[in-house]
């Protein structure tokens, strides 16, 4: 941990700000290389962002420490106080986002052995797309406490969520067309599911930014994620094509 | 939220310790109750599984908020500060282990469509046993501060990652089997993983109260998790049989 000698609350305060912004630029660092390896089976960059999450998680733990000294010495009420647990919740989210880039990185080898099936991480390449931008746009609110984009940010998961659905009833056509196709489609399963949760969790750090700015919950219950799990394909599914 | 009049430092702390141990017992109901919904094909249990994790997110607020208050007010240093920081993280573990229920519960439906594939489901069901004993061992370290049954929780984690690996090879022999299985076990995929990730958050658990007692990370670095990111299985795994 930096020895950082801090004068002011405010500047403690831009201090987490700062360093909220460097996590989010990793996390997007790493899901952005993950999908990257995988759609190239580029397993040298697979390997590297292995090795990046151990950074990320060190940020979460310092950033974490950091902030619960800062709320203990300082006291902060109101908006302030939720200024700092809001950094520790959007440091959490953004822990799990590398970690679901970690995992894809992991996946990579597996899918290689199947010869690359490019039109399959085409699906997912475009899925990851989406949940960077959402990612981009979600960072970007919070620096500037933009609480109308952050709610656009939130309608916007649905988007995933939509091609996520369709991308997961492609790979089990892929699976029921061809027994070959079962062990990599698993591994690009495992990984969509990945990518549908990153975009889950910039909706998480939305919500904690409108929780900075107002003190409230948003209101309305949006069904968040995943409509895959109820979802059966029946076998000819893989004819009917 | 609750109003409780709290007088001292101490009982303030009991309360957060009490409200960890209930938040416990809810998890580990979900999972129990997610995994036999799902060997028994019980829709209305499954569904009560989705509606109580409205409830364990509330209580991870509610204990969250309550802890940082307590952090702003008394200022504790050192074990109480410690105290109070792992409480938020083991309470956040316990909302996540209760979303991996959420999760399998909502699959429920899906898998039952295939007809009960009971001897699939046993896996499973063993493989949540495991996890469930985990659990339930490393919330009683956490009320007796038992560091060594903590580490020995941690320890045992590799038990239900050899499992899960079984359990992967096993399902994705099936799948190759016969296309008609591919819908459900796809399903008893992610169910599977999701056992495989409460493991993970029990271990995360055993950390925090090692942390708590000692103020250090254990230092071992353990090899979490999942070793079937880059597992391949050739066609004719299914006909070895």
């Amino acid at each position: 941990m930096e020895d950082h000698i801090v004068r002011s609350y405010d500047e403690e305060l831009k201090y987490i700000m700062r360093r909220i912004s460097e996590m989010g630029g990793q996390a997007e660092r790493m899901v952005e290389q993950s999908v990257r390896a995988l759609t190239r089976s580029d397993f040298s960059l697979a390997q590297s962002v292995v090795a990046d999450d151990v950074l990320l998680d060190a940020a979460q733990r310092e950033l974490e420490e950091r902030a619960i000294l800062t709320i203990a010495k300082r006291q902060p009420m109101a908006q302030d106080l939720r200024e700092i647990v809001g950094s520790i919740r959007i440091a959490s989210d953004l822990e799990r986002i590398g970690d679901l880039g970690k995992n894809i990185a992991k996946r990579v080898m597996a899918v290689h052995e199947f010869g690359q099936p490019v039109q399959l991480t085409r699906g997912i390449e475009h899925m990851a797309e989406l949940a960077l931008d959402q990612l981009k746009d979600v960072l970007d609110s919070y620096a500037t406490r933009d609480t109308d984009r952050a709610e656009a940010v939130r309608a916007r998961d649905e988007d995933i969520d939509a091609m996520y659905t369709s991308i997961f009833r492609e790979l089990l056509t892929y699976m029921m067309e061809d027994p070959r196709n079962i062990s990599a489609c698993t591994h690009l399963l495992f990984s969509a599911k990945n990518i549908e949760r990153i975009g889950d969790h910039a909706t998480n750090i939305a919500e904690t930014i409108y929780y900075i700015k107002t003190g409230q919950q948003i209101e309305d219950e949006r069904p968040k994620g995943d409509r895959t799990t109820s979802m059966v394909l029946p076998v000819n599914a893989a004819t009917d094509k």
